[in-house]
């Protein structure tokens, strides 16, 4: 089989499009019944939205949550896998569904999109990454993946090695009065990542005030370790 | 100590050999007690070969089964590290038993000749992997690693990241009247690999038939997130 | 936000020093009310000492061990992120406790100081890696990690790809009469790491020339795959 017979732009229906980060958006019309019943779905869906990336999760996840409010499609499940292609934290991969294949193939494009926008915050360097995002209500999405309240605003920092993630939290946490929501660890909620995770809810100022107080001493910390990181996306923050 | 002093000719009767996708095959004649004990295994053999590997899973199980099936020994005991050395899968680790360490050295050679040819449906980008196994008749590795049936044929597919095994999934199953033995995903069955996989048993034709149009559907995808893959063996389906 | 506007010479308060292996020690003198809550540590200090690599373990850990015993601090938690940027093994993610922000500043800083000897038993290849610890007496920090035996000595080994680590621990444990203290797999103790982890407590001379036979095998059976480790640190055994 000569694989460079194979095109890069994909033509099956199943091909919704990609985005940064290694992400991929894809559909299934009517999954098999065989493969619904071992997906053991919480909800009757039988078209089906998937979503995934190696690297980053947050991003994708807030960007994931705008596309579900905006459409008629429920998130389904929300995994993170160890990955980030080597580096220290994880990807992701999401199920939505819906009860057209229209709707979960516009929830997914718009995702897509978004991704491209809120996985923006995302700083590698030689020794260790930082993460963060930022969304002024937060929807269904961020509400199951990270607690988040709905509604109010949602903010999002993790920092590897793990002792960085922890100051950051703790520094956000001073920074405003925003309401501490997932806290996760190598052994508690990640898929062992060598992360500190902090999750948290608020008024829209102070959350933001948050993640920006993070951020700050996140990358001092970061780049106290001997270099500088690389930014794949854009930062919006 | 200088370690360029020892030669990469590895003279211990403890080593067998090594293969593709840095896997090394080793025995141990007589396990210490202490070890054996703290090991756990399920039948009494004090003769031990073992098989692992940094990247592949089914492949190499493939022919463990084989090999296995060939000599007097037994499987005691299969582990699916997260590992394919910062890509989004697992390697492996084998434990086999014997009641002489003739008959497991035997078993460990013949699997690691064997994993040269049926680790060969490995395809690895930029972007993610895909994996695929196939054997017409599964023995007792394959049923205890992945629940194939004895005796039928057996069909193997992983793809990273995730979304594009759950397709491949479900086009394998739409495609012949094969059986899902084996659903996994980063949270349910792997070691937080970013993957699904999915094993199935049943007839030789539709199995195969199925393999082969979960890989070409695999494949599209894969190389529609930017960059054609690498195949590290020698495809043999 | 220029990041390069940033130093690599952090003046943050939190920050204490880094060490090989992209480790990197910190305090926080007063941790969130909130954040603590949430940590669910065993002993009720507010000034915290942090400390994580992205590479290694035992090697940290013994340095940790002797600056613990060497201040008025206390060891609260240690996880095991599966890391080492890309290969097969984990990082390391410590946190101390003490009454004041000195006595625990005092413990990162002698403990990243010590790392810099004690993780120096690395050996990295192109197919796996190999670690190594010895301390002449174990403390809390051993002993809360690997259930070593406190006041007596303490080797640790861990191999990958996995079968080799099993072959150094029964190298090991035949070399001399010591107790394992923790036998560690993909599936069972490790963060689902690529590796067979032995350590073992008993008297001085004995617990040395054990660590020493592994390594010895250790070392052969590595470069047996093909290529020679480059040590990252300075071997001190």
């Amino acid at each position: 089989m000569d694989i460079h017979a194979i095109s890069q732009t994909c033509t099956r229906p199943e091909f919704v499009g990609t985005a940064v980060l290694d992400t991929i958006g894809l559909v299934i019309a009517a999954a098999d019944p065989a493969l619904l019943e071992k997906m053991k779905l919480p909800a009757p869906f039988h078209s089906l939205g998937l979503f995934g990336s190696r690297t980053g999760a947050a991003g994708q996840l807030t960007a994931l949550d705008d596309a579900v409010k905006a459409t008629s499609t429920q998130v389904l499940s929300i995994e993170f896998p160890r990955d980030t292609k080597g580096w220290g934290g994880h990807g992701n991969y999401v199920v939505l569904g819906g009860s057209s294949v229209e709707d979960v193939r516009e929830a997914i494009r718009m995702a897509l999109e978004l991704t491209n926008k809120y996985a923006g915050e995302l700083y590698i360097s030689q020794a260790g990454h930082l993460e963060f995002a930022y969304s002024a209500s937060a929807g269904p999405v961020l509400e199951k993946a990270f607690g988040a309240v709905y509604g109010q605003a949602f903010g999002f920092m993790a920092g590897s090695p793990a002792p960085i993630g922890l100051v950051m939290a703790d520094t956000a946490l001073k920074a405003a009065p925003v309401r501490l929501t997932r806290y996760m660890t190598p052994d508690e909620g990640t898929s062992h990542s060598n992360e500190v995770i902090a999750a948290f809810s608020g008024e829209a100022q102070g959350t933001k005030e948050a993640v920006l107080q993070g951020r700050q001493i996140g990358l001092e910390l970061l780049i106290s370790m001997g270099s500088y990181p690389k930014i794949p996306g854009t930062p919006y923050l």
